[in-house]
């Protein structure tokens, strides 16, 4: 197997692109100069795009390419998820150093497809070019939502209940073990099973699609963003946009289970990873109190663990978390830089 | 001011989207999840990706930030052009290395507003990340097309007539100077308006949009793809999706003025820029021979130069080029090739 870089242009393409998922309203998929999708109906269209670049956002070695693959489109999923709407198109543009193997790359498209199944999601476009520097994949994701059932970050009101669909946490730890402090002795300490399933929610987080589209038809939130960033970061999100306040209850946060064993071996607060550690990928929205039983019951069918975690309040009152104790602390919207930080540092 | 790295990821978006072209169609812009756009209607929806890296796409100096911004949208425009589409919305994702200024930011926002505005495209969204490596500017372009307008690579037949939107060569020509061969000796003998006018090709060429435009409407056209990789590699993929071959006229190419100074000063050969040089941002298409009148004069109205060039043939007869002295030769499907070049080699 010879290196990307030795390959041509148009040889990298043709083969990435021999076995694309497609799908019906896909006019004209990859080989043109533009991509041609049927948009048509009453639907209004979603675009979100996100890159993943080598020692940022993922490290070759700790993911294996199929894994990086497959995060390069969670990532996007989740986005469109957050809005309530459907995902169907995507454009890959890679960046592609020159060590980079042929065998490398089509493990990448392996685990994009395989996600891409999933949710129906048809590659139908991209652009692959040279660079002096790390392996980057940026991707754009287009999706569809009924306009009366899109979900933004602008409508919580105070009054309402806070929730999120999964657990939070994994990804953090993950991150503690693997790549921010990697003693060996500390590391023995671990078992296979935390490591592994922190690994695998660091490296291969699985997007909350359904859980998005169950809560977008149920009608019953008021506001939704995915956590990305961090759960304190993502929340100051919806609290900027809709101009309220918000309070956590610390003892309800939904932490997985792993989280409190890393924790303990590495001397952290569980509570700092769950809120501050970034890229849970649940998804987390407000309803009003007496349409919380409906969203919690569509969040279950659509295969989610919904949790309530806190209540809008006035903006004048800010963000704040209550501890076990009851004491009110202020809650700092603070989570993953991407241009601060560096997960090598 | 500074460098752009030690602001947060949110001062810096909010900065460079503080003033964001629109269009009546975004219903959500920057700012939430994902954007929201109105595709509902008869059209088809168009979408393309392309990238320009630092030392790959553009060098930092040769071309300003501003151009460099511009470039980055140009490319795209080119794309959607090639389709007979309108450019609508535009998604950038940018990769910034820590030495990158957040007032170098500001100039390559600067000269992609003014080609956004210059077409009504909206920049309706977009990621930033930190890169341990190159500048890196990705940008997806969606649009919007008739579906009985829209132009393909596929539709050329035997008997058509060969036809570019514009002159040939000058980007090429910048970069033989600018980069490829910089001996000041050599430098010295090129005139002023030569270097800046070939400088300006390869930093900031300007996309044959109304063109496009004015070709579907015209309804003349069998196929069309724009000149990006150069004019000989992109025909070959007109050939290829169209199952077609081709003549070419050397006496007929539209040979940009300035190329022949700087071919003659370098010793090159004012064909092979022409021919394989590539960036010339032009577009290429062809036509049956009664409908060529129409199709030029829709070219001239749009503001471009139309040339006939060529004509389809057989498949069994390849690609040819027939010298001015009526010799065929054999057209080599080669020209710049993203993967295997870096304009730094």
């Amino acid at each position: 197997m010879g290196e990307a870089g030795l390959l041509g242009e148009f040889d990298v393409i043709a083969r990435l692109t021999q076995v694309q998922p497609t799908r019906p309203d896909v006019r004209l998929g990859s080989g043109d100069d533009a991509a041609l999708l049927d948009a048509s109906g009453s639907h209004l269209l979603v675009a979100t795009c996100d890159a993943q670049v080598d020692g940022v956002h993922f490290i070759r070695g700790v993911a294996t390419y199929e894994e990086i693959g497959h995060k390069a489109l969670a990532v996007n999923l989740s986005d469109i998820a957050a809005m309530g709407a459907e995902p169907r198109w995507a454009l890959i543009s890679l960046l592609i150093p020159s060590e980079l193997k042929m065998s490398d790359l089509d493990q990448v498209y392996t685990g994009m497809r395989a996600l891409a199944g999933r949710y129906s999601v048809a590659l139908v476009g991209g652009n692959i070019s040279f660079i002096s520097g790390p392996f980057c994949i940026d991707m754009t994701l287009l999706g569809a939502v009924s306009p009366d059932r899109v979900l933004m970050r602008s409508g919580a009101q105070p009054g309402d209940l806070i929730l999120v669909t999964g657990k939070l946490g994994a990804a953090a730890a993950g991150v503690l073990w693997s790549v921010s402090a990697t003693d060996p002795a500390l590391l023995a300490l671990l078992s296979p099973e935390t490591r592994e399933r922190t690994r695998k929610a660091m490296v291969a987080p699985l997007p909350a699609v359904a859980e998005g589209r169950a809560i977008a038809e149920s009608r019953t939130a008021t506001a939704m963003i995915d956590v990305s960033d961090g759960l304190a970061q993502d929340l100051w999100h919806i609290c900027q946009s809709s101009h309220v306040g918000a309070v956590l209850e610390a003892e309800w946060l939904p932490i997985d289970r792993p989280v409190h064993e890393v924790a303990r071996v590495y001397g952290k607060d569980t509570l700092d990873l769950a809120l501050y550690g970034g890229e849970d990928y649940v998804l987390l929205c407000t309803a009003k109190e007496d349409s919380v039983a409906t969203l919690l019951e569509a969040i279950q069918d659509a295969g989610g663990v919904g949790r309530i975690i806190g209540r809008v309040v006035d903006p004048s009152q800010g963000m704040k978390l209550r501890l076990a104790d009851g004491e009110l602390r202020p809650l700092e919207p603070r989570g993953w830089d991407h241009l601060a930080h560096n997960i090598y540092r």
